[in-house]
């Protein structure tokens, strides 16, 4: 057990070298997180978010697809091995992160800390979804996504009078924060869906033909996509939804509040108000440079005198991983060999910020391959993972583990 | 003890005429209201809200201003000539409403239904405020009030995906209701703060320059006004503060909920998202008409197939009196009997249904002259009234009185 400085819990794996097939093998360093978004029961959930219980085949719980599918197909995997006296066909680190929803903080600083620890041949990350949507004629593709976006994510509070006043007395001639809110918000956007704030659209990079043509061949029905959680489709004009997803930058309102909003009506100009603001970001965009932008814009923004409070709540650099790496080839294998169908290339619109720091702080090329679907409810009420998928998972990460232990590392190496 | 046949509990005080001076004297019909903003002492209040308190000779309690003062003092004002053992000058009825808060439903029906027992020569309204900004270099003037907004308050809800969903995953890509509701409020109002909906801006009518002439005389100090809520001056371009307050329509944001807003990051799309909001409409701007514009501009906005539920939770008409009146007279010499000053003639931007239904339901001149200062945290946390000016509203109550018996009916009647 491995303690960070500033409190992270972190375990490493260390598998010892007599249980390897040999010392020649690649080195595989693991990547997957076991905390969770937020959950209660009282959100709508049918059981307690954090007391699993198997129904119908899945299992329900907090984190049960996100990410402890992920870490538990890994640990599955190695373990087959072990249970079969088979010596591992390549070396194996795990680094099992408890931060990554908030945005992985402390991990850039573990990385640095720990490179001796982690130094492998490729990275391997467990915390993505397989390829199925709404209308597909076959199952779900096991899929290697190649890019994700990153995010820089803001809490945002408003303050105009020192309490909330009589909006008959005062309505129409002081700043109502509520108000100001709502207008700075709706500003963010053009009638196009197109943000305003200046400098960030012109960062955002066209999708290279190959990958696009990649996109369309994946057949994704985008209203079949919408549908399946009751939404419509919306976002920036001109492009498709795929790349609404994954190429544009995305900004969302996660919450409001402010002043009065039980039954009834309340007359009131209340004392603030605010809003949790996101911006996902496609892999040419900077999440500090995005941060300084929107800052800007926000203080150059009239809003009759009402005053910030802008509190930054993480900051993730966005993903992208060359297509032609040669640790692509044995995943390929490996999922061919379990499910009959070659891995999908793909992107994702989510943010995981271990793929860049490994990336760039470690020099590796990093696989996302996981198990997920976009129908398990993740970061939402009754959140679930297929036991199927579950064992699809373990078997496709042990045959993994027998196709990198193939691969020449020094032919590898990107 | 009279109760209207839809359940709103009235009383009719109906002095008997053995207690009048004369049976030719002129009739004042009284209007006050007994029920209450919300209020709960985890608002921030020193105290419960609904069992007062008297510190440094004020009474703190939710009402205790708005509106039981002016109950209170008419109250007071008839029992000092029955202390006396003198005849009443005037015949009094009273009619005290239960339902003033929520935009009085029953009221008009209430008043045509009994008509008869409400026949009177003038009304007469306790539910304003004196005139005392800070500022001010002498004592708040006792005022009376020609011109009330009127109202239109509705609650908003907007539907996007049937659950909340993950941002990463559809941010973008699908209409999220939090987004699109900030950006539909920020769309009421252009960049100079001047509503956007069509056609309602062409009914505001413009001041007269004789009223203008009075309101500038009142040496109203609009930023001392501010300040004195910790707030900053915004409203609609080319208007003062008073024209703001009093001829132009203010339309607010009372309160915004939806999704996320506890601390911490959460990466959702909401399921849903929604906000109170009201206009508050000058003389001439009738509340139907706006309800009609808001809902035709609301249905016709682009909000990505996001679905609008809009309950209408309050209208009231505005109120206008005719400054040329015989009975401010009588109101004059009270006033001035009473304090050694002359009311002074203004409006307020706060609604009372009252007022549009006495006029045009009894065909009485209705003079608002309360006792209330905007000091005394109406609607707010706090709320309270100094027992001085009790004091000051039952001896001009009880002089007002005498006043009025001295007034010809016949000659005055409008």
């Amino acid at each position: 057990v491995v303690t960070h400085e500033h409190g992270l819990p972190a375990t490493v794996v260390q598998t010892p070298d007599d249980r390897l097939a040999s010392p020649d093998v690649p080195t595989l360093l693991f990547y997957g997180h076991h905390d969770v978004q937020p959950a209660a029961q009282r959100d709508g959930w049918v059981d307690d978010p954090f007391d699993p219980v198997v129904r119908h085949g899945k299992v329900f719980a907090r984190g049960a697809s996100d990410d402890k599918a992920g870490v538990l197909s890994m640990l599955e995997a190695v373990r087959a091995y072990h249970d079969a006296g088979q010596p591992l066909p390549c070396r194996v680190r795990m680094l099992i992160e408890g931060e990554e929803e908030i945005g992985s903080p402390s991990l850039a600083g573990l990385i640095d800390a720990r490179a001796d620890d982690l130094r492998s041949d490729v990275a391997l990350v467990c915390d993505t979804a397989m390829w199925d949507y709404p209308g597909q004629d076959h199952p779900p593709d096991v899929a290697i996504t190649l890019g994700l976006r990153g995010l820089a994510y803001f809490d945002l509070r408003l303050d105009g009078p020192s309490r909330d006043v009589h909006s008959g007395v005062y309505g129409g001639a002081i700043a109502n924060p509520a108000t100001e809110l709502a207008r700075t918000l709706g500003a963010l956007f053009d009638d196009d869906r197109r943000l305003t704030i200046p400098g960030l659209n012109d960062r955002v990079d066209a999708v290279d033909p190959q990958e696009q043509a990649a996109w369309e061949a994946l057949g994704f029905d985008e209203h079949a996509f919408a549908q399946e959680v009751g939404a419509t489709l919306a976002g920036e004009a001109g492009f498709t939804t795929l790349e609404r997803r994954w190429s544009c930058i995305a900004c969302d309102v996660h919450g409001l509040w402010g002043g009065y909003s039980q039954p009834g009506a309340k007359t009131i100009i209340p004392h603030s108000a605010g809003a949790k603001v996101s911006f996902r970001l496609p892999a040419s965009v900077e999440p500090t440079e995005v941060e300084r932008a929107f800052r800007a814009w926000l203080e150059a923004r009239d809003v009759g005198g009402c005053r910030w409070t802008v509190t930054q709540l993480g900051l993730a650099r966005p993903f992208r991983m060359r297509p032609d790496s040669p640790w692509i080839e044995p995943v390929r294998q490996a999922v061919v060999d379990q499910t009959g169908r070659p891995p999908v290339l793909v992107r994702e619109g989510a943010t995981i910020p271990v793929g860049p720091y490994l990336q760039q702080r470690l020099g590796l090329d990093v696989l996302f391959v996981g198990f997920g679907l976009n129908s398990d409810h993740i970061h939402s009420v009754d959140e679930h993972i297929d036991i199927d998928r579950l064992h699809l998972g373990a078997r496709t990460l042990a045959r993994l583990l027998h196709e990198f232990g193939q691969t020449k590392a020094s032919d590898a190496k990107g």
